[in-house]
């Protein structure tokens, strides 16, 4: 049996077990039918029960599922079925709930009230049990082949940052340069950016999310980039650098002008990280990752500053389980991909966040990106 | 009183006209947010009664949210909560709904099942009425400050399509092309598209929504483009060019080998075009409008090959109010901003669409956009 079907036996098993057994479910969410289907598009859904699955489409996607989808029509494969222009997709569903089930599952973190008004009025007999992120749930724990399209993704990453801080030059505006590293992303492979990248000039890094202004490049500034690549599974860095171009001359100006702060907070930061790293593995609660990472800024004296939570899954999704952070209830178990970071963030000097991505196992934790982590180790 | 406020003033009337009345609401949609606050960041929401109009969310965004927000701190304008890393941005909301009034709105085509269940245990003493698009009502006929940022956006798209004509070059790939675009359309101003710009090759154009190939453009290749920008406010086009490089040579050559066929379904989708803008104002159903696009197309032959609805409205949204489709029971009014988009798509052979931006007047509409329309006139 091939890992998609696998997936949905698994899902399927799950939905026995839960407090309000279902016997089929109504999968919506775009990411979540990407893993039980292979199909990448969007506004389609996947109906699963015990002796069915269809992906249902419209006619705009018809051939990018035969693409994407390698067991349509495959015995114990995947079937699909075509909406016509006239009716919505929430329409061709219903038809096809009633017969697959009589408590069938939704997906209660992504359907909205709307839709279960909808589907309820279309299929009137079928009753719709309400789950939490069932699909979520098995998305967590990555198998290898997902591992390695997260390293892919990586890798794509890393590329493209390197060929940005080649490329960058003085006078260059946050948003000049947010849009030439999307180009460098997709130009080494990825379909877009995994989220609008940020780069923040001087202060500005101390905005965790500064969205990019005509704010220029000068001798000297410090640049905060948050970026990743969205090849379907998806990466998620940010480092700091300093002098990203110049000469020896601009070198040792940029050092006497912006050196003894900043190199005291990433010192803070990297040991931060580390902290992290060295709490991360199988069975700890995710909690206690941020609370090590926490502790170590708040001894630095930075504590006040780090205003974000650690870290996040990724995978499908830019964020995705497990959370971590001071109020999450997660566990973290081998085979979670997470970011760890860590950031300080000073109102009127600037930020410093040091973000990479690590496979948990059951020994520890490893990491899959491959930049340098520290100060003037890049461009 | 600033036309911000205006909008939550029209927004709070409302509620009380609806079949279940609320006396505040809860605004969790990111789009909705911007159009009742003036907030261009994510993940915050507005909590809105008589006396009450918080924009909450979280230390990320503060920065953002005093640029985006002029009425922040004025009187009878808008107040900030930034809610603590440790806590999340419902719980935040939670203590303000409670005292901002006892039946409190929430969207319900929005907000998750999910998400309701958290609200109701954070607010026990809250009643929740689940209401349908009341924002998206508000935001579907536009006012003329709109009506400029939408056309704003038309004109980066425009530049930016006429650069990327200028530019493209036999062996180009879909996937470059694609890039390409994007990166023209940040270069003249947008934030990004407004949605991942679909170019196709030849055949491909039979898929309404190609995701882009290895494919490469060659001599005589027809090429379908279909783009948008993002300047919060969104536009949306589509262009069919063929010979879109090349010398009097490869021009005459091109005619030889694509000509009868795109020309005659060419001239079919501009005539359904044309009826549709001769279809389109005031008072009109907007199945009508589809309608007099799908006959036109019928008479032609071509009937069986539109398979997807004829337009839909963009604003903040690039889907949004109103659907202009068989199935759709919205009328149409003046200060609706609209696309007309019929297509005729026959596998193995290509595709043919032609998408413009319309405003809907008492008498009948203005189009947007100012790109030639007619095959031949571009690039």
């Amino acid at each position: 049996m091939n890992y998609l079907a696998l997936r949905r036996q698994a899902l399927l098993r799950g939905l026995k077990t839960g407090g309000q057994p279902a016997d089929a479910i109504l999968v919506t969410c775009a990411e979540n039918v990407t893993y039980l289907t292979g199909f990448t598009g969007e506004a389609s859904y996947l109906v699963l029960g015990p002796k069915t699955a269809v992906l249902v489409t419209d006619p705009r996607f018809e051939d990018q599922a035969k693409e994407d989808c390698p067991e349509l029509g495959k015995p114990d494969g995947l079937d699909l079925h075509v909406r016509p222009h006239d009716i919505t997709t929430p329409e061709a569903a219903a038809g096809i709930l009633a017969k697959a089930g009589k408590a069938v599952g939704v997906e209660g973190t992504r359907l909205t009230l709307g839709e279960l008004e909808v589907f309820r009025a279309l299929a009137p007999k079928v009753e719709f049990v309400p789950l939490s992120g069932p699909v979520e749930a098995l998305r967590a724990v990555k198998d290898p082949g997902e591992v390695e399209r997260i390293k892919d993704s990586i890798r794509v990453a890393e590329r493209a940052f390197k060929m940005f801080v080649a490329t960058i030059a003085e006078g260059d505006t946050e948003k000049e340069m947010v849009d030439s590293l999307e180009c460098y992303t997709r130009r080494c492979g990825a379909r877009c950016s995994s989220f609008p990248p940020i780069v923040a000039v001087g202060e500005r890094g101390a905005l965790p999310h500064a969205p990019p202004t005509a704010r220029p490049l000068s001798e000297g500034s410090k640049l905060l980039i948050d970026w990743g690549a969205d090849l379907v599974y998806k990466s998620d860095m940010t480092r700091v650098v300093r002098n990203p171009y110049g000469t020896a001359l601009t070198r040792r100006n940029k050092f006497e002008r912006t050196g003894h702060q900043l190199e005291k907070v990433y010192r803070a930061v990297l040991a931060a990280q580390d902290a992290a790293i060295a709490a991360l593995r199988h069975g700890v609660a995710a909690k206690d990752v941020d609370a090590a990472a926490r502790k170590t800024l708040t001894a630095a004296g930075y504590g006040e500053f780090f205003t974000h939570g650690l870290g996040h899954g990724i995978g499908l999704e830019i964020h995705e389980a497990p959370r971590i952070r001071a109020n999450s209830a997660d566990t973290l178990e081998a085979g979670m991909v997470v970011t760890l970071e860590p950031g300080v963030y000073i109102p009127g000097w600037g930020g410093v966040r040091i973000e990479d991505d690590f496979l948990v196992t059951r020994d520890g934790c490893q990491r899959l990106t491959t930049l340098p982590r520290e100060l003037d180790a890049l461009g």
